[in-house]
């Protein structure tokens, strides 16, 4: 484990050389940050719920055909993933109204959208990921027209999944983020998904109570994140409900 | 004059309802504001600068085939335009970086950016007139993707000339902005750009000092203002130079 090289630590991974040239692993930290990191805080067990859930939406996700950097699970907290060159755009998609959007655009929170939004931001902390067009995006390089194009209907495909998987589960998926990065395999370049899907960069609302069941918890200082990761964790069927209670945490189920 | 009806005063013009049914009064004030109104000074003469500068580019612009709301000139601060129903957005042409462009992205003032950038903001006040994308503007129906497409080739158009025309004389472009309306005639409707195009919404620079000649000199307290403005129109040939250090200001020059 100490042998590995470290290749970068953000702010709720870290990743180390993969043992094949081209992969990853991707280690999931129990650290909470909001606000570009001015708040903070280490919630225990917060990693291992995201690595589990974050694993089972892409498992999923490959199942449909929609590629991912996704290899396979390590263990509790690790996942080997395909290295990629991150494309430096997190990509938002919305069906209700929540978080930026309603202060930048005066709605009100939980407004369902006439449809869905898609939106991207500029990957740059110094700057706080600010809210850029397509037209900045292939002004300034970040990716081509062709790329985004192929991003965006990537990124409502996995609504589409995603709308459906929580539903069943009796969980409204107000909105999400996504990061996408480049792979070249011989002479092509195809576009995967990357990073996670997990209630960090999820907002989940229990669909009878309006509960918020993800990082919101922390953002808005209501406690209890990390019952609220068992909860979704528990529905979706990846832990068992018994292990939320007992003294060595939740119990994994495997896919 | 006092039998008029005032439809609307805004920080630096009002409409009067015109002669004719779809037709109004656009009315140029000598009040600058900045920072959504909370600064603000009266600068006499401005208006009728601003009246004369933007009357000649939409003369202009309507000569190129451009369909604008402008009728006709009827005195030094007024003209006659078409009755608009305004589409709610801000169209922002920029050349180089410069304003908000530079905090959000973090750029250099005066970098000349590799392909010319249209933005959309968002045309409200209260919420400061928030940027957003093509994707916001077709959720919430502010325009069509078909309105978008022609809004956005007009706004290059009217880039091609303006770059010309101000190039001519010295000045560089920087960046400006634009409102467009529709208008209805029988049974079909056509977008026409609306609104002024002058120093007030224009990033104008000389081209050898780097001289502002546009509102940042009163967003950034630079002073002489009205000097800038009066430069810009004489350079077009709009107003006598003779007249700058007369009494009776400026001279104006038909087109």
């Amino acid at each position: 484990m100490s042998q590995r090289k470290k290749l970068y630590e953000g702010k709720a991974k870290i990743l180390y050389q993969g043992p094949e040239p081209g992969t990853i692993i991707q280690h999931f930290k129990d650290d909470a940050t909001a606000f570009n990191a001015q708040k903070h805080e280490v919630i225990e067990g917060k990693g291992v719920l995201n690595n589990r859930i974050s694993e089972h939406i892409f498992i999923q996700l490959d199942n449909l055909g929609i590629p991912t950097h996704f290899i396979k699970a390590l263990n509790m907290r690790e996942q080997l993933v395909q290295e990629v060159d991150v494309i430096p755009i997190e990509v938002v998609v919305r069906n209700f109204a929540a978080g930026s959007l309603v202060k930048r655009l005066g709605l009100e929170e939980g407004t369902h959208l006439p449809r869905t939004l898609v939106e991207y931001y500029y990957k740059d902390d110094a700057l706080g990921d600010p809210m850029i067009s397509e037209d900045h995006i292939t002004t300034f390089g970040w990716a081509t027209p062709q790329e985004i194009e192929e991003v965006s209907g990537l990124a409502l495909r996995i609504n589409d999944f995603m709308c459906g998987m929580f539903s069943a589960v009796g969980i409204r998926l107000v909105d999400f983020k996504l990061e996408f990065g480049r792979v070249w395999e011989e002479e092509s370049m195809r576009i995967v998904l990357a990073d996670e899907i997990s209630p960090d960069n999820c907002r989940l609302w229990d669909v009878k109570t309006g509960d918020k069941l993800d990082k919101d918890r922390f953002r808005q200082d209501l406690g209890g994140l990390l019952n609220a990761y068992q909860e979704v964790a528990a529905r979706l069927g990846l832990i068992s409900r018994e292990g939320q209670s007992g003294s060595s945490g939740p119990v994994l189920i495997k896919d």
